[in-house]
């Protein structure tokens, strides 16, 4: 029997129907109509299921979500984006489409999924790094999430990098998000604009219509000397937030999605470059973090929801 | 049967047999002798293994060794205490004794120690931290310490919270250690005593015969502004650091051991304060993070060396 995996985001919510393996069969996507309230979701949500089950049933299903989930209670303890403080989106599942659904913060099933079937595909340990709006992600150690005693996220880039530094939508200075996020970039970025009206950050920008995390990197490619500074700069502290990680979990595989992601090498042989010489240990270790893409884009969050399901 | 729990250290030897429960029978103890070579060290360590076994025979045994130990390999494979490098550690004990002895870090040895049967007894997971010459520490999820792919230690005292911060030992700048140890207490300590020669910390530490780290702590208890400065800045930058781990394991217990430790209240409960305040979505949070002193002292290593090698 196969899974269904679901991802429930503030505008649309997708599920695919996944196998045992972690390949996806067939997938759907429906709007979330959010602002309807809580009732009319559930009601998305259970249209998708029938749509994708086609009549047969699931082995089981899991739900991504953003916020704080407790898969323990089923409740969503808080979701901004959603507009839900305590619902019990388990029990309204349940009573609507008699299956009881798994669930997980949304970044958490991403992480899962490459852990499991993506970039970290057979590793004894994996953290997975979203570098997007902010900075999120999820630890997966023998194919299992570290979820903690509270339920919540493993809350990656709310660890302080910097005492006493930026302000961070969390409410802490310093926060690896307010330096290391695809937002943190586009700051950086256009700061620098600002005091080198001579970089090529300038013209590439208007050619990509705006100031977004690619200017830089682009202007750095094409031997702009400022542009250069802000990749270096990012990936300094980058560096700082990937080692903190190594040091605590000591993975084999730390794997990179989001936007800044894009940038592949131009991004990671830098940054392996630091994090293999800052590390704890490394010049005695005979085993080493791998830092690598993620692979599985926009699917890994139903793929991981999928087979969360599974155990 | 019940397990032996070795403490090698750079100075003396200490064993214990440890029931399945975790609690000790009889220990005993033997000069380390490291300066005669990693052979004598371990003909030591194997008369202690026979000096407690009175005749009997073993379920397992467990040894905690500072550095770096590989429990895959049973390789030591960096001590600085011990000037060991790359030692098959394991193997000679096998040799000398017939056990095939378990090998874990000293620090996370006791972690699970506490985990298991002291401080976090029955909790889903502890983090313990050590505030002593360094930071250090370990975590246990479910049991079972998180030792990572490299089966290195969680090196807690090695993540930077503080970009291009104060040095440290292991060659990054700005690590909690240099923040949070005993030693960065009493450097702080220091720097405020020579800035305000009114400072009661001068008597304190005259009748203490030095400045340690209980030097500010009795300042403070005692009204002296400049002391109670001191631990301010302390227990701030301990709190980012405890946020960090908070948020990262999401634990049901951190405990405290070292010698800053023993000031229990005095430093647990603004901490607790601080951490609340700051743990990401804790004003959502049905479950809260307990901050606890260590119970079990010096003997937490060789229990937890013991209840390693029952598992």
């Amino acid at each position: 029997m196969n899974y269904l995996g679901l991802d429930l985001g503030g505008t649309s919510i997708k599920g695919a129907v996944v196998t045992e393996a972690g390949e996806i069969l067939r997938e759907a996507s429906r709007l979330t109509h959010a602002e309807r309230g809580a009732t009319a979701v559930v009601g998305e949500i259970a249209a998708l299921m029938y749509q994708l089950a086609q009549g047969d049933r699931f082995a089981g299903v899991g739900l991504g979500c953003p916020g704080t989930v407790d898969d323990e209670s089923g409740e969503v303890l808080y979701s901004c984006n959603l507009n839900w403080t305590n619902f019990d989106l388990r029990g309204a599942l349940e009573k609507r489409t008699g299956y009881r659904v798994r669930l997980v913060n949304d970044a958490n099933a991403a992480a899962l999924g490459e852990a499991l079937a993506g970039a970290a595909k057979g590793a004894h340990s994996a953290v997975i790094l979203t570098l997007g709006t902010g900075v999120g992600g999820g630890v997966v150690i023998g194919g299992k999430l570290l979820v903690g005693y509270t339920g919540a996220a493993s809350e990656l880039g709310h660890m302080v990098i910097e005492a006493d530094g930026l302000p961070c939508a969390c409410g802490r200075r310093g926060c690896l998000e307010a330096y290391a996020s695809a937002t943190a970039l586009v700051r950086m970025t256009k700061e620098a604009m600002a005091a080198h009206p001579e970089s090529r950050m300038h013209s590439i920008s208007a050619d990509l219509g705006g100031v977004d995390g690619r200017v830089a990197f682009a202007a750095k490619a094409a031997g702009d000397a400022a542009g250069g500074a802000v990749v270096d700069a990012y990936v300094r502290y980058l560096a700082i937030g990937v080692t903190n990680v190594v040091n605590l979990f000591f993975p084999e595989v730390v794997a990179f999605s989001g936007g800044v992601a894009n940038q592949g090498e131009a991004l990671l042989a830098p940054l392996r470059e630091q994090v293999r010489r800052a590390s704890y240990g490394s010049a005695y270790a005979k085993k080493h973090v791998r830092l690598v893409p993620c692979t599985l884009g926009y699917r890994a969050g139903m793929i991981g929801a999928a087979l969360l399901a599974k155990t």
